[in-house]
């Protein structure tokens, strides 16, 4: 006899398939909820019309600026709207400010002097005011600038790679984030880095680059992929190649922010927690719309489609809003510090960082059995693309905090094809991000969200990280 | 007995094929004239090394500035090593410089202020140093400008409209090019124009606009569409918005400046002139390597290549590297000026200023039979994808003076889809040419002209243009 969605209640319904005798006895989801909310996410718009506010009405968002305080109002005013008990969590945040930012190659005889397009890396070091002038050294590792020894002193080390698709990026990231402190101790007076991209148009990304305290923090700028072929073919074509760079960026004092911390309270186990987190700072070029604006409006959107749900999920479903996650993290520490005594309680939890994109599918960070228990859950979510576990694992930059108390992750992998287009630069905007995508996404989040807060086991806590990993 | 071409001198061949019964007597090709000229423009590379050279030493060279007087140095010198013989000839340009440009919209209750990029448009007028203010008022037709009426008048105009593909260039650039005056006459304070992009990434495309004598100069400056579609949901949104913009540019007196002509004189016709065109300028952004550096260096590879052909054509084969395309047709006019009595025996003209892509087909604008004529002599470029005439009328800006003069065009078509993704932008740079295209088209366009200059009968002159049409 089949069961039918229209007669059974759902809470009979559940009862009725973990009772079946074949294969193990497995939770089921129940599909009337299932229905409504990705029903809801795909036709209401919401997590659109909220991320034209985050783009359009508050704009960039770097930690410590106006514009991330702006971003924190609108977002405790966004939940307070959406029926969603929300609150601030206090985290001090560094706070770098772009200045004067310029360029140029100077003349030869093989070529004219021109203009380059330069954006300061966040971190950065300033120029003096006339700016410093060296001779392009380029390189393509850490490893090749570790052979150069002596050759860097006094020089411009370029960075340049060869980034082609997505998931180049791991390969190449290191070449921004540490190759300016590993030239800085060679003895060069500045670093460039060839934009990660998968596209460009005269397109400059910044990101963050790290430098060790003590260590001397030189300037250090992405160039375009044009402007980095450039100063490549007029280095191989032999004879010395002089820029001029002028960086005003400074490091002011650290600022006062929030991490907005928002719940909808769990019907039978309110003290397990399962967290939805994405980034609600951006750099300060662009508006930050696929990164993280589309995360930031996905687990807001979850947090307020659950809140209607009646029943309320199992657990509680937390959603963290993480200030700092582009330069620092130091949201994502403050937050597992201030909830250190709750981590063993954290049961599940899902970071959104990789866009707008429509989902592919599911991921898990977890221990032995946990794919075996999520797959039944999986099956609402086939027609917008994530009814499967795919290959890789979840986690992200603010759940690294989380790694030592093994809280279990799940993850939604979207499509980001053109994700590094755009990422880190002025054409991070509304524009960039397909309402038919982001609704799509914002179904898979929800419905996973609730399946996380509504299996009647706990996922298995994975392995503890390996210590001399690191994050 | 079949004909071959390894037994069969040339010249003897040609007479056998037009001796052929059927259909009609017909001129036919050289085969091992098409073979080395077209071989060595496939394998040598010699555009190639031209357009880097002209894009990476030379750079951006709008009329008037120091990169195009580089330019016009590099040329003469290329046009000597190459083996042909050279000239100058005087032009005055008009002499426009960018300046300061940065533009702000300012924060309302609805959204919070932000930089927005512009470049001004080449004839912009210059705001005062403090720049202007003004609420933006969104046009999306110069019809739907002029039917604004007296609500124009100290606003900021945007023009809005929804280039996608290559093809939609022509709808619009009116907007760009006639849409500031238009404004200024309505009693605009300022013009803000939507880039002419098939692609951006926050991407700035400047280009000429035209303001009549003694009418109001006001300040136009393209925003990306990223900025345009902001601007346009912030008006759509209701209440008003409110931009400030900045510009420095200025109109400087006339330069002087020069065509750079070049020749590889007829064995038989001397006097009869095919004339080969491309624009040695490029605006000041970017290094003009589809626009049209590409153009150029094809035309002067033909030049090089026909010069060591023997016996040379039967007809003066005439490279013209016009000056001042971009913004103000100088130098075109001053050609047709300067050989005013020579325009009746230029027996065909080209122009290449469609970028360095693959050739896709031939076109013509002459008079009836024309076709015919030429068709016979395509066989040779069937696998470099030129084999055939196809839809659409070739001439070209710089050709535009030689249209009363009846004189018969022919041009090459090649692959644009990707042209306007750089056209006018920062990104028009070398890296952005394939150079496997730049070389077909190259031997194309060499072959072209060759047989433009070898055909026993000329190409029947087309009607004159209408009058009233005009250019």
């Amino acid at each position: 006899m089949p069961v039918s969605t229209f007669l059974v209640p759902s809470h009979l319904m559940l009862q009725l398939l973990t009772a079946a005798p074949a294969p193990a006895p497995q939770a089921a989801p129940s599909l009337p909820v299932a229905e409504r909310l990705v029903g809801a996410a795909l036709t209401e718009g919401h997590a659109w019309t909220r991320l034209a506010e985050l783009t359009d009405g508050v704009g960039a968002r770097l930690s410590g600026s106006e514009g991330a305080a702006a971003a924190v109002q609108w977002a405790q005013r966004a939940f307070k709207a959406d029926g969603v008990k929300a609150w601030l969590e206090p985290v001090k945040v560094p706070r770098w400010v772009r200045g004067e930012e310029r360029a140029e190659l100077l003349g030869s005889e093989r070529f004219r002097g021109r203009p380059l397009s330069v954006m300061a890396l966040g971190g950065s070091g300033a120029t003096p005011p006339e700016g410093v002038t060296g001779e392009v050294v380029e390189v393509r590792s850490l490893e090749e600038l570790g052979a150069l020894g002596e050759r860097v002193k006094g020089r411009i080390v370029l960075f340049s790679h060869t980034m082609q698709k997505p998931e180049d990026y791991g390969r190449f990231a290191a070449l921004r984030s540490r190759g300016p402190a590993a030239a800085a101790k060679a003895g060069a007076v500045a670093a460039l880095v060839r934009s990660l991209a998968t596209a460009s148009l005269a397109t400059l990304h910044t990101g963050a680059t790290r430098f060790e305290e003590g260590d001397p923090r030189i300037p250090a700028a992405s160039v375009t992929v044009e402007d980095a072929e450039l100063l490549s073919r007029l280095v191989a074509a032999g004879g010395p190649v002089r820029v001029k760079l002028v960086l005003g960026c400074q490091e002011l004092p650290d600022a006062d922010s929030f991490n907005v911390v928002a719940e909808v309270k769990g019907r039978e186990k309110p003290q397990e927690v399962v967290l939805l987190g994405a980034h609600l700072d951006s750099w300060d070029v662009g508006t930050g719309a696929h990164d993280d604006g589309a995360g930031v409006v996905m687990v807001m959107e979850a947090a307020r489609l659950l809140a209607k749900q009646r029943p309320a999920p199992r657990r509680t479903v937390r959603v963290v809003l993480f200030m700092n996650e582009e330069n620092g993290l130091r949201g994502a520490r403050a937050y597992a510090e201030a909830h250190a005594a709750e981590l063993p309680r954290h049961v599940a939890a899902l970071e959104l960082d990789s866009g707008g994109g429509r989902p592919v599918g599911v991921v898990l960070r977890a221990g032995a059995g946990a794919a075996e228990k999520v797959r039944p859950w999986l099956s609402p979510l086939r027609t917008v693309g994530a009814g499967a576990l795919v290959e890789g694992e979840a986690g992200g930059a603010d759940l690294s905090p989380l790694l030592p108390a093994r809280v279990p992750f799940f993850g939604l992998r979207q499509d980001a094809s053109r994700y590094f287009d755009v990422h880190h630069t002025h054409a991070d905007t509304l524009d960039k991000v397909d309402p038919v995508a982001l609704a799509q996404s914002t179904a898979a989040v929800t419905w996973l969200a609730y399946a996380m807060a509504e299996m009647p086991e706990l996922l298995p806590r994975p392995e503890a990280p390996n210590p001399s990993a690191g994050h």
